[in-house]
């Protein structure tokens, strides 16, 4: 039978999983609004911030309930305080995007400029990061969550070649200072995402190497409470 | 008598403050890299970092034995889920440091240039803020961390203000262009850590209010261990 502690846990994973739908749905759409100059769609990214920071406190105020449910065993504890290590990150993931929404808004004021730039595809990569890294939480293989630290140097490549790119542009034609700018600022906000990206993956290593070195000195999953 | 439960929570709270310590001091040694234009104090802001990750480290570790200790209680519980909250926040303050540093490595290469913006005086506001948000969180004062809340918006002023500022040289001056990018992105980072202390003053209220909600309803503070 499972205990309520137990249905609690998996509830928490639930939340975590719909929380990072939200925080790649608001990069998603900030990035949509970017290709497609829509105004409209700046606002959504607004919008989904609020219900981002409620899934956020609603994930934190469970991970404490479960934490003073019962005495907690390490695998648990280990489990819950990555969920809400991890729930941070996916919040910030959402703050990124409306400071890319921010950004697009600026950007939609100005005459259009052509900058030789793949912004979107940064974008994918970065988005792709938060992703696996929650697969990887999820699924609990730290070897995913390796594979996630690799990929942060190839979002920051990207970074470093469309600042070179851009500083360039601004150098030889000073009438699209703005517009290179808005976008060497939407380039560092995605890579902030990838960092956060970073962050969850390393959360995941830290978690399940912790909860198998305590596995191998033979602490049961789930053992009777213990009597007190 | 303290309990070893108890003790262990006031070495969590002095390892925090050594860890603010830690991070304050970055931000500090990266802000005299700018002045003196100093590539030494560049090196000790990324050395700082080891220190800063293993003191993370090892606050994340004691509070989750703290956590695996005994049953916690809710205004216990609360308080060490704020430390690990805050901890993360720290570090990445230390992490906005090394990027200033890296930044003030990149400006002592280029030539000197005369840009009407104070950094300092930045680096100086959002400092401070870091260190009342842990005065706060120390005091326990949600007052205290609301107050940090309003010095946030400041710092987003002087950051837009240098925005301007600096764009319009852009423009006026475009052999300045990539020392004033530096600053722009130095003040990107100061606004970054007023914002890593504005998420502690926000965990300190939550915190606070949190374990206050708890009080209010009767739980005592130290009671014996529920038989389960």
């Amino acid at each position: 039978m499972r205990t309520r502690f137990q249905m609690g846990l998996d509830e928490l994973k639930q939340k975590l999983l719909a929380m990072g739908g939200l925080a790649e749905q608001a990069v998603d759409r900030a990035m949509e609004a970017y290709r497609k100059r829509d105004l409209q769609l700046c606002y959504a990214v607004f919008e989904g911030e609020k219900a981002i920071n409620m899934a956020e406190r609603d994930i934190d105020e469970l991970a404490v309930d479960l934490l003073a449910m019962q005495q907690p065993l390490a695998v648990d504890l280990r489990f819950i305080t990555a969920v809400m290590k991890i729930n941070a990150d996916l919040e910030r993931v959402g703050d990124q995007a409306v400071n890319i929404a921010q950004r697009v808004m600026d950007t939609i004021k100005l005459p259009a400029a052509e900058l030789p730039v793949d912004i979107p595809r940064m974008a994918a990569t970065a988005a792709g990061m938060v992703r696996r890294a929650l697969e990887a939480f999820i699924e609990g293989k730290a070897e995913l969550a390796e594979a996630i630290l690799k990929m942060d140097d190839i979002v920051d490549d990207m970074n470093d070649e469309i600042y070179i790119v851009l500083v360039k542009k601004m150098h030889e034609n000073p009438a699209v200072v703005d517009q290179a700018l808005d976008l060497l600022l939407i380039a560092r906000n995605l890579e902030r995402i990838a960092d956060h990206a970073t962050n969850i993956a390393e959360d995941v290593i830290f978690w399940v190497r912790g909860a198998d070195v305590r596995r191998r000195v033979g602490i049961e999953e789930h053992p009777a409470p213990p009597l007190t």
